[in-house]
């Protein structure tokens, strides 16, 4: 082949395979989007269409790729979760990163016009993302990642809340609300909200709250404890298992709804009564009214 | 921080800096093209509209990246080549990799209807990219890696022209063309093309037989050997540039064209008149009309 | 300080930290041992003095860094083992790999006039040892990987002893003697040895058939299961124990006994009876007689 | 085979293999040399019996990897480098750095006897080394790395003359010396050498100095310069030579001797005068006597 004085270039391509029985989640991050959502004029301190448009791709990524077990999204970042016996593309980094920040940002853009009507878009000002895949070795750390980020968004969306009542109902100018928050814990501004502005934080929408938590909707089961002894979780064995028996889960899976909640995934319960999110055995499908 | 008894997941996240004074190639590709211009009904061999959409989502990803020091586009792929002296991002790897394919899929979704504007997009065919980043340690391979994917280029459209003319042309079936074509070298497919239906290939656009280069355009110089001795090739003090010095260099990178040429970049020539590529170093802007 | 103007050179260093919360296994293997057996004449199939030349180096390793949970030898190779919560160097993987391989290089070579008085080294027949580390997301593979190593061990010894008492007892030829072991199974070899030569191989030493485990020695415990809910397996705030803590621990495990055994690692019960091998807590001193 | 069951686990390990066409350095230090060279007296600030002994271990190295083109030392630690065409274990990070570690750790150990002969080795004060590999991706880095650590040798040489002449002959506390050498510049320590104790720091040995480096000797060539065009160095067809072709350059770098210089490897001069060591192609064997 003619082509081949030049083909030794392909030999700096570096391998980039993720730790095999690892939980492996991608997170991605809106790019610049503190500009865009002035450009496109955000509502503060959230902005309902902007945040359903972000759930609404990360469903389109979550049918696309049955793979995805969780994905929970808080403004405008959104993480998605392989399970530790997902072989999908290999495992490859590159790959799986991109592939779920391109299909991403594809509806985002696509689906842009339905939640926005009446301001299109304009470059340079595209949405883009950015994204990273990081793994974790057990049950345990993944949902303490989970965790993580739900104490975030609710730290945020305190402040968030807080700062732009004082600045938007309060008339106070940005310095000043920023400079008074400084230093404050939850109490502080629950305080603010409710004394200054009548407003009891625990009233707000769920969806700011809690952010959005996304997964195939099985029927709900009983509480058991999700931890199996450890020699049953993770079994290696697992991803081995044969091609056609891989491919039947993966039909199930794309059978099943997904689904937006805006409920705690910190507690247990949430895991529990959803055994299939962490041992990616599809459960029962509801039955249709 | 309410926050910290989670946040100790971070230290998951593994560094993934590129090593420096390496020239950065971003290499992007269609996910399921193939199905997709079935789908959106592309023309055989090449769809012009289609190339066009895929250029101008590059010229798009170049004016927001001004690092970027060339491009080059054949059919659904596109390179996107960073110089050594790149510091963008702290040069991550899924940074620069995740920016990219979501900037260019972000342009290919919103410039669709301008080139298809009679076949909306509809999901789930909705158009995406996977993308990987690979560092190459000196220009001649840089350019050897270049005149790989050009020469790809060639031999592609060459063998998709015959099959296409074959079948298309010649009412074979994709299986007897197929078949004929097996084992054939470059001189077989430019007499099948002459000889039965008077197409001499030469005379075939230059954009499907080139592929597409990308650069920043300033005024061309006299040819001169690209190839300054070794110890003026990335020196190491430019990516110590000063901040200041370096947005410099940005500002008039982004106040040059972006064009799209096709035309040879494996010979010398291309490079020895356009020097700005290799060296990063900003030419002279062309005297506007 | 005028050294400034090369230390730029480092930051081509690239961080290797292994992820967190994994099991490492550091395997060693001797570099060339077959040439240098010969060139010392180690006895065939299974030299003792050898043999116990690579525990004593071993047991070097494991006094050496307090942090190694468990090592196990066979033939030339040892794996030694870091547990999930291990900090040692930061984790860093040439860090860790090296300075085992060097460790263990060191006593080797000290420790050889010991086992082999008569046979002095002679350069370049030094022996030496390459070396790499593999991280482990739990503790059900950590078994698995041992148990390979120990399958191993007896497949190994099992041929090595049918050939080389078919050569050495029976006088076949090398090349007769492997002609007719060719697709063997077990049974075959055994009946080879027990019908021809009267060996009953179950009878051989241990320390051949089942290699050499190394750990510290504490007063063994009740059997009960070695496996904890996941929820309580390498949790990870043990890696973030307080500095004096660690300290404590390590001095604890400085004055256990490191013991050379020859028993079965792949059933439960070597792991029930020592569970502080998998929980990395010291247990308890046995009273001293 | 019985132990496919287990097998699985090889899965864990991961690629580890070097870029191409970049020169690799493997840098080995020391481990708790500070405390070694007190239990075994060594002489301050420099011992010509460990400084010897570190030469001839690491002569030892390059007489067995023939790879090897230039290794340079100073103290307790040593850089062996390899040629950006270098094959040698295909690259592999761990093989590469673990294979020097261990020999020369081997050969130090083998050959301690011989410069230290009244002062046996005891454990657990074995002396032991960590090591690590860096790529530099051009001829010009690698220079500046090793200018980088010569530039050392000399800052470090310098200060620890000026300290331990202070003390030994000054009959200062090494706090009070400590204390004085704080903020002073090199003409500082070089006058209080001078103007207190009489010694011209210019006089002191070459080996303390400026380090040793070792290289495969052939006949010294008429400077020129060392940099080839770009096009030529480290074309990647080099690294694509036969097996036999390359065979025989191995056979001709084991003929030549390994010399041990002290010697400036900063300026052009030595690099010009050895075009052998930065091309990696065998010079002339010198005429014997």
């Amino acid at each position: 082949m003619a082509n081949s004085r030049f083909e030794y270039v392909k030999d700096f391509e570096q391998p980039d395979v993720l730790l095999p029985n690892t939980w492996i989640v991608v997170r991605i991050d809106g790019r610049g989007f503190h500009k865009l959502s002035d450009h496109y004029a955000f509502k503060k301190p959230n902005d309902r269409r902007a945040l359903d448009l972000m759930n609404e791709a990360a469903v389109g990524v979550m049918k696309d790729l049955p793979d995805l077990c969780i994905a929970y999204g808080v403004s405008d970042e959104y993480s998605f979760v392989f399970h530790p016996t997902c072989q999908l593309f290999e495992r490859r980094n590159a790959k799986l990163v991109t592939t779920i920040v391109s299909t991403f940002t594809a509806y985002y853009i696509h689906l842009w016009s339905k939640y926005f009507p009446s301001s299109s878009l304009q470059p340079p000002y595209l949405p883009s993302f950015d994204g990273r895949a990081v793994i974790y070795p057990s049950s345990r750390i993944l949902r303490d990642y989970m965790s993580w980020r739900q104490v975030d968004c609710h730290i945020n969306n305190l402040y968030n809340t807080t700062f732009w009542t004082m600045v938007l109902q309060g008339g106070m100018s940005n310095t000043d609300a920023e400079q008074e928050l400084k230093g404050t814990v939850s109490a502080d501004k629950n305080e603010i909200l409710f004394k200054r502005f009548g407003i009891n934080y625990n009233n707000e929408a769920e969806i700011y709250k809690k952010g959005s938590v996304l997964y195939r909707q099985y029927e709900l089961e009983e509480p058991r404890s999700v931890h199996p002894p450890a020699e049953e979780e993770a079994s290696p064995l697992d991803s081995k298992q044969s091609r056609s028996q891989q491919d039947k889960l993966k039909k199930l899976r794309r059978k099943a709804q997904v689904v937006i909640d805006h409920v705690d995934i910190i507690k247990d319960g949430f895991w529990e009564r959803r055994p299939w999110i962490l041992s990616n055995k599809p459960g029962t499908l509801p039955v249709e009214a």
